[in-house]
């Protein structure tokens, strides 16, 4: 579980929670609970106050921290986990960008994963979250076509890594798709609360982020948008100072989703740049960085990803 | 959220998942989901196959690893984050053990936190979870008495950080009643992949490491368990090599619910004793440091109670 791990110095870490509200419940009736062998039967009052909305950041401090803070945000029915080791296990963009000397903020954002949500009737969300099965990872990731599924066989050329996919599959936690609002409140309280940095965000939390990033005056002096999805206008960054880069993976002209998707990208830079914003496309295959999916913070070239951001955000 | 933050150089950290099995889900209608305004409206079919019952483990290699590996095991309703930083925001008993140079393994055990659960009816848990409100909190955590809670007076001389209150109320999350079996499975798996290793653990997440170690044929060299409940026999241990400590806080007298558990620890540590193991009894008030709540962790003296256990491991 070591393999090319290279020491970090922290200054710091730890972790704390941003945004979300107290909720009251009133009026519920009791249950009736036993908890172990040594506990009685007890009840249980489930009138009170509850906290929801809220999403759990981890953060790291490199010591030294010679360069900005950069805030990671994942797509969705992922956690913060994403960027912290891929599910072979190696050094994720975390590790990456620790070393480059980025003070790093992992979200687990609102519901998901360490951030938790709220079960009683009423106060969170009342239908069921979703968990995607690992075939619908092989497909909403673009690992490989459908019809490769049953044996597993990938994209020719990709590289994801192969014997990873059972891991992948429990890296992913259930997801609701009606918290986005609380999602970008969130993102955005983290953004306030960490000053000017860079976001790097993938698939979902692409739009999530943007979305925050509109929001907070200039904050965000660098986006970085994995295949991001859920955009907000371009005119909504007008007169913004903060670059947006999208980063783009291969196999897309294979995947109809994934083919609107790119259009849809390249519209919005368009746009972004005709509203004066400085807007880029890293287009992996085309920079000679073939055989990357729709998660290129897991794939065997991560670091070699992690690095061309990591530049990328040294230019400013 | 750095105050009293001290460097520490980590050879390598991440994660990894543990125990849990592959569940393949047939015969289940197609779903209708829209994920983000750039994508349509699809299908989203529940076949196919889930993963439950894991754990997820975040590990930290202090450099130099001059001492045994720890694991660390949450208490019920908290996951991982309860070692990581207390909530007021200073450093955990994480950080007190990694500066010791203990290698660290933190849980979030089954269904807990990062390690997901599965929301398709008939293959997780299918009655609701529960999550705690602020005055079960005050109540179960030994924080103060009954009637303090409406003006928030803690227990006289209490250390817990009392302005920490609504951020302790998100640190919660929700968890099931019926998991405990799946919990020590997962543990097992744990300890058998660390190796020899010591275990602290917190009130169920006690009884449930009590359990693991009693299955895992002394790799377990020490059992640390903050007031503890689930304990298995005592006679599980028998012919153990390996020692067990209890750690009990204050106010225990003022809580007839925990003054019960005292006698069950008292008991199960005698009964211990005559099976031949080592099995001691950390009193925190009779020690010199009175005010602990059952969250000693997180408590205004977390440091202090971190490096009698330090000093306990450092015996054997």
């Amino acid at each position: 579980m070591t393999a090319a791990h290279t020491p970090v110095t922290l200054a710091a870490f730890g972790s704390f929670t941003v945004g979300g509200r107290r909720v009251e419940v009133t009026d519920r009736p009791t249950q009736v609970v036993r908890l172990s062998r040594d506990l009685p039967e007890f009840p249980v009052d489930p009138n009170g106050l509850y906290s929801v909305g809220h999403a759990y950041v981890q953060y790291f401090v490199p010591a030294p921290a010679e360069r900005r803070p950069v805030v990671l945000v994942h797509g969705g029915g992922l956690t913060g986990t994403c960027w912290e080791t891929t599910p072979d296990g190696r050094p994720g963009w975390l590790q990456f960008l620790l070393r480059a000397g980025h003070p790093c903020y992992v979200l687990d954002n609102v519901e998901r994963g360490r951030a938790g949500w709220c079960p009683v009737p009423g106060v969170g969300e009342d239908a069921a979250p979703l968990l995607r099965t690992e075939r619908e990872a092989w497909d909403a990731f673009r690992l490989g076509p459908p019809e490769g599924y049953p044996t597993r066989t990938p994209f020719a050329g990709s590289r994801f890594p192969g014997d990873a996919l059972a891991e992948l599959n429990r890296q992913q936690v259930p997801r609701w798709t009606t918290t986005t609002d609380l999602a970008v409140a969130a993102v955005t309280a983290l953004v306030r609360r960490v000053g000017p940095c860079a976001v790097v965000a993938h698939s979902q939390g692409g739009g999530i982020a943007a979305r925050a990033a509109a929001g907070t005056d200039g904050l965000v002096e660098d986006l970085v948008l994995v295949e991001p999805h859920g955009l907000p206008d371009a005119a909504d960054f007008a007169g913004s100072t903060g670059r947006q880069l999208i980063v783009a993976g291969d196999f897309i002209e294979l995947s109809p989703l994934y083919r609107d998707l790119r259009r849809r990208w390249r519209t919005y830079l368009e746009e972004l740049r005709t509203a004066g914003v400085t807007a880029d496309y890293l287009d992996l295959p085309a920079s000679d960085h073939p055989g990357n999916t729709h998660l290129p913070m897991m794939d065997l070239t991560s670091d070699t990803v992690a690095e061309l951001i990591v530049d990328h955000l040294a230019t400013r």
